[in-house]
């Protein structure tokens, strides 16, 4: 048995589930795996995509629909506090993100944020009229700052190559905002927020910060760093259900010269006044529009809740571990079989998922589903894992491993039904 | 007894109770009351503002949460159908809004809606730079124009002060896109879809139609109006669940030239091709942005499949029945107590609304919801009540008018406790 300094290298071996076992019972998060419902005979690696239901989530759903909604109807926006539950649940959040109470809310899709966040970014900044964010960014987030540039004369958006020398150079006196992902979310490499935002601050620009892929995967610091202006997504580690609404945020020093186009009801000072003339509320709920989907909403806030013994240094702890043990195995027990690692080897920048890039990743990654590990695909020849330390294991990590290698030294994902098979994500 | 036309007039009374018990036993829509949970003791009047939980809705809820999202995870984007759910939905809403299959889609909020059809009805009249709405829009119609006046440089937002001569005076050659009301949120009056479309297409405009108050209450026809454009809520009338999301249609013929500045990557023309350029997708899902709340959507679809059988005329014939009884029955039992009738007196004026002025209308309507009468206010002094034919009888229009007689009868509401009651909605 080959022996390394991990001690696991043979996948499969006695040796290595031994000490699996071993690292998952001194775990500090392993009791919190009990809180989700994970399908039997699954490996779920693609909580980066979308988390599983925590059971707290299925319970508060339930009594959302039958007690708040079936019995109370009407009166639940007073009685069962839908009202406020944007801010409740968007401040549980911000505590994860280094914000102050007030500074994030539960509002509309992710998209939909970055399209208000760089508006108010551009207005904070009158003169300048570009944005900028880099070709790698998620789409969403280049086709709503396009979005933007067709229909508000004089801005443009400026894409950079890199986070190095090209984003400096095009970082300049005319940039008003820029978008930033924390996390790639093909390659996982992670970006020092500190750091960026220091630059972007110096070129007289502010920053908004997409945290998709980093809310509750690690430590954010928004406050720490000076950020302008964030987004995210709720879905993902945060585990808030298929579509959950998204969050925002905005410090605290820029509400009163906050606006953004997207001026509905929800962001009026007195929604219920009914007033005939826009007045933005005072602070962050300036920066919402129209009724957000409660029942989605109430699962969400299950959800985060959970969050609220969790040390976030432990998840970050963890989620090293894992990417780290899974890119081992794989580069060890896999070898020849042309997969490359695209994500960062070095733990402190990387985020919690692992990419790897295969000339037939497509076939590949469908036959680990059918075999039970789920991780995605990304065009055009990613297979990604996400691993979300609140309920993947060690065991897991190794086990996904087996299959891999079992489906590449097999060559079982040769099967044209492979290829065949259609998915959307 | 005083005797009338209808029979029925001294309420509480034996004759009255008879008359609408036959009524009630001859209505077409009787078996639809137990499709939904109604809690006991409540007659529920305000189904205008959020309908109440269809007992399949409840199912439908559950099956998504524990089956579709714990159970499917991931693979239910593809497996259970959630990508093409907006589409799916959007096109049973269509039915009841006289649209054809393609027009419309389920996406965000009314008032994000508002925002991408009054763009793109100003992209379709190049040259034009004014939006027109009605002061007595609901505001957030107004508050979202405002925000494009705003961020949007040589564009212009009207308010008419009626539907009549300024209205006429204010749409000249300039105006791009009008913004209507089907039926007004405080009166209940409605507008002829097809004669204002026909003026404002004898302008040069376009038109979209906010059918929050409509859909679902009577027969909309906009193919036969010729209508452009149209966005509408699901949580009133079609009973999707609180803050369920929103619709927004339009006509097939505008589709080649429909822009919208969210422009997020769920309506690019293909999305998980993640393309570093944005190109929207040929037909209505070019207005959607991001990622819909799936949880809560699963609860509107199996609301919206209710209306699979229903007959939309006996909905309409109801619906005038109901809000006339109570407008009768309100004016000959409640006579002298200050209330003015502000809804139209005339049936095919009126929506399924009936609102009264009063001076102290809301500690009126706290001590009718705290009597089980379930209506809202709305400010500054309107008491308001829905009237949704597939679930409120004759018998709940009767007892509802009990109350509020003897409410009024006895001044119960003058107990400041009522005054003092905060309400939102």
């Amino acid at each position: 048995m080959t022996q390394t300094t991990l001690g696991i290298h043979d996948v499969g071996s006695a040796a290595a589930l031994a000490e699996v076992a071993r690292r998952d019972a001194s775990d500090p998060l392993r009791r919190y795996r009990d809180a989700f419902v994970l399908p039997p005979g699954l490996i779920y690696l693609d909580g980066n995509s979308l988390g599983p239901a925590p059971k707290a989530a299925l319970a508060a759903l339930h009594t959302a629909a039958h007690e708040e909604w079936a019995q109370g109807l009407i009166r639940s926006w007073n009685a069962a506090g839908w009202w406020r539950l944007a801010s409740v649940v968007g401040d549980k959040i911000g505590r994860l993100i280094g914000a102050e109470p007030g500074e994030t809310v539960v509002a509309d899709t992710t998209s939909a944020n970055i399209f208000k966040v760089l508006h108010a970014g551009l207005a904070l900044r009158p003169g300048r009229t570009a944005i900028l964010t880099e070709k790698s960014a998620f789409p969403t987030d280049i086709y709503i700052a396009e979005g933007i540039a067709h229909s508000t004369a004089g801005v443009t958006v400026r894409l950079s190559d890199d986070t190095g020398a090209d984003f400096a150079k095009k970082l300049d006196g005319d940039v008003a905002v820029v978008l930033a992902n924390q996390v790639d979310y093909r390659t996982g490499e992670l970006r020092d927020v500190a750091r960026v935002t220091a630059r972007v601050h110096a070129a007289g620009a502010v920053i908004a910060w997409d945290l998709c892929h980093s809310a509750g995967a690690m430590p954010v610091d928004l406050a720490a760093a000076r950020a302008d202006l964030a987004v995210g997504c709720s879905y993902k580690y945060l585990n808030g259900g298929p579509g959950a609404p998204a969050f925002v945020y905005a410090a605290t020093r820029h509400h009163a010269h906050l606006t953004q186009p997207l001026s509905g009801w929800w962001g009026h000072a007195a929604p219920f006044a009914f007033e005939t003339a826009y007045r933005p509320e005072p602070g962050i709920r300036r920066l919402m529009c129209g009724t957000q989907p409660i029942l989605s909403m109430r699962a969400m806030q299950a959800s985060i809740d959970l969050w609220d013994d969790i040390s976030i240094a432990d998840v970050r702890s963890k989620s090293m571990a894992l990417t780290r043990l899974f890119i081992d195995l794989v580069e060890t027990s896999c070898r020849g079989h042309g997969l490359t690692l695209v994500s960062p080897r070095d733990d402190a920048l990387r985020g919690s998922q692992v990419s790897f890039a295969h000339a037939h990743g497509y076939p590949i990654m469908q036959n680990l589903i059918a075999r039970g590990v789920i991780g995605d695909f990304r065009a055009p020849n990613l297979i990604r894992f996400g691993f979300a330390p609140l309920y993947v294991s060690q065991r897991d990590v190794h086990d996904a491993v087996v299959i891999l290698k079992d489906i590449l030294d097999s060559g079982s994902w040769h099967d044209p039904a492979y290829a065949a098979l259609s998915a959307v994500t």
